[in-house]
């Protein structure tokens, strides 16, 4: 079993944060096989609840949907960071919030082949809010709402961002079962 | 408000599932600014369920991990195909399996900046299972579990695909809701 194995690999394209590959690889039935990947920097995703079990989300227009996303603050882990460290930085620069407690409860796989993007998932809490420093281009507006009304808007489809989705349903699931 | 403008793009690389774009992008402040971006062909998720609610998944070699991975049938919808005809094409090569019943439980944008994918997700009931027809190189185990313990390898992180994990945690609330 487990007869894939990858022969060779070459860089296509490299961009800041994601870089394009072309593998090839030998089948179980010993053909050879070229895929082109995608390899992006992983990424953090932050869920700062406060002690009544509301959630910040924040609000940015994105320019590849033409209009605002309600989601989780979120951003790349730079090259000789933490997760951890890159959570922390996110929150303090876009929202200006710093949290005393931080837990990982999560780390996902974006997807499973062509495109390779690990999401760190991260609870804050204990929050302070300071001010925020967002870079140009970003216009962030701070939304604070129940998690039970974001699990509403999960289930209703108005939040659909695969991390901001994921994190709202494991809170509530730690919720239900007492764990949070 | 909403003054970001795609000012020009043009196409860098050109794969079988992806495409790599350069964006020129006129900021709020005036200013330029190139983004290079990943598109990707919409995927479809299928989660078929039994009326015990027991769910079958897959279990399948990924090299981008090395290992199997334990996830939902998934696969790209085909240029002048529907996303609802792409799942149940999936859901017959992958596992040969037929639903009478399908249902578009979700609508999610994988990432929101760099990487554009789309992601369908289906729940197909009234199963009726024949004779699989996978791809070469496609090496695929069809896994029965009850929907119950699903939820416990998501909270596990055992599960970790993104997809998958929102359809799980989808049919959980649906079923704790009485919806499902």
């Amino acid at each position: 079993m487990d007869k894939w194995k990858v022969i060779s690999q070459k860089s296509i394209y490299k961009a800041r944060f994601f870089e394009v590959k072309e593998q090839e690889v030998l089948l179980p039935n010993n053909k050879k096989h070229v895929y082109s990947i995608v390899e992006r920097r992983p990424t953090v995703n932050i869920f700062p609840l406060t002690n009544t079990h509301n959630l910040y989300l924040i609000s940015q227009y994105r320019v590849m949907f033409g209009k605002r996303i309600l989601e989780a603050v979120a951003g790349h882990v730079d090259e000789n960071e933490t997760s951890l460290a890159a959570a922390k930085r996110e929150l303090r620069e876009e929202v200006g919030m710093w949290a005393s407690h931080w837990e990982e409860i999560s780390r996902i796989e974006k997807s499973a082949s062509v495109i390779k993007e690990t999401s760190h998932l991260f609870l804050a809490y204990d929050l302070e809010k300071g001010i925020a420093n967002p870079d140009a281009g970003e216009d962030i507006q701070l939304v604070k709402l129940p998690l039970k009304e974001a699990v509403a808007r999960v289930m209703s489809g108005e939040i659909n961002n695969s991390a901001t989705m994921i994190g709202i349903l494991l809170l509530d699931n730690l919720k239900r079962n007492k764990k949070l």
